[in-house]
């Protein structure tokens, strides 16, 4: 389409590369682009920029930060040190962070283990949780006693969480996974027959 | 989310303003480019920069073009001059020429009349529009003799057929619409009551 417009179509064919955007939707955000004026794309090209430039990884959680080390959740002294929560995404952190019910560390796999796409532990950052986790143990002050596997229900996470379970149970760490069930406000009608076969088997005492 | 990186959340909020992009879906994109090498947001970049530079309306017909004065539909020696369609963007004349069934001009409104939106004819390329007629109509060779209506059928594509087919009918002009019914390959069952009308209304002899 548009074929005679090559930079029209150059621009459609770089916004077809993200996730998720298909040939349509690139083909209107470039015409939201054209008929902006340039600042808003000059914006857009300095915020990739500066991101590249400035976003790393936390040495230690592997969590996003523009810090020159240590992260934002790293470096606060205030945080339980005992308590460690392992996430998939660096967004996942957000999210707990915005439930206000944790105040321990953080440890970013930066994937799940997923054997259908080649991801092995090795592709995620497990080696560098597991020296994380043995340095702690050296001292009383430091060790890090209970991890809590806040990772999706899915057959990556379930693998995922096995491996993990393996390693720290050998270091006599306790472990747990975030719940599954029932949604807040979400009704029995609604939920899907494998929720409610977990909301049931992980059933509470009242 | 996530403002402990700020330039990560000034990218988000970047992405955030293009149209149907929220929130969420602007984070995974963020994610996407973070991840990306960054040749990636270079290429895009340059793509939105070279558009920008390049990318004008025709000075007949308003289609986009990268040619200085004439677009490459106005160039064509080979179309018919008498036969002019109408249509509401540039993306609708891709689709009309790859449907193979006209040849002659075309002239882009650059939007329709929609008076809750405070879009008057003033505000389109009527005014252009009006001028080329008049002008065309100055010798017999170059008159343009009807004119194809290929708006949308709501009710902004209405008003502006009915505004144009005032002015066009004063000139003398033959004025069509294209034809609004079930599609080809299309299912009377699964097709909404205002198209079925409009197909029975608009019913061709056989």
């Amino acid at each position: 389409m548009l074929d005679y417009v090559p930079s029209f179509t150059q621009l459609v064919s770089e916004l077809n590369k993200l996730p998720g955007i298909g040939p349509k939707t690139a083909q209107r955000l470039a015409y939201y682009i054209l008929n902006s004026p340039e600042q808003y794309s000059q914006g857009l090209s300095k915020a990739m920029h500066e991101m590249h430039l400035k976003v790393r990884k936390c040495e230690q959680c592997f969590a996003l930060t523009e810090n020159d080390n240590l992260c934002h959740f790293c470096e606060d002294t205030k945080r339980n040190d005992s308590l460690l929560c392992i996430v998939e995404q660096p967004s996942d952190i957000s999210r707990l962070e915005f439930s206000g019910a944790f105040r321990g560390r953080y440890h970013v796999l930066h994937g799940v283990i997923s054997p259908l796409d080649g991801v092995g532990p090795e592709d995620l950052t497990t080696q560098a949780l597991i020296h994380r986790i043995d340095l702690s143990l050296k001292t009383e002050e430091t060790a890090i006693k209970e991890v809590i596997l806040a990772l999706d229900a899915d057959l990556e996470g379930d693998t995922t969480v096995l491996y993990l379970a393996k390693i720290l149970k050998e270091r006599g760490i306790k472990i747990s996974r975030i719940a599954h069930g029932i949604p807040i406000g979400g009704d029995i009608d609604y939920v899907d027959h494998r929720t409610l076969g977990r909301a049931l088997e992980n059933r509470v005492d009242v």
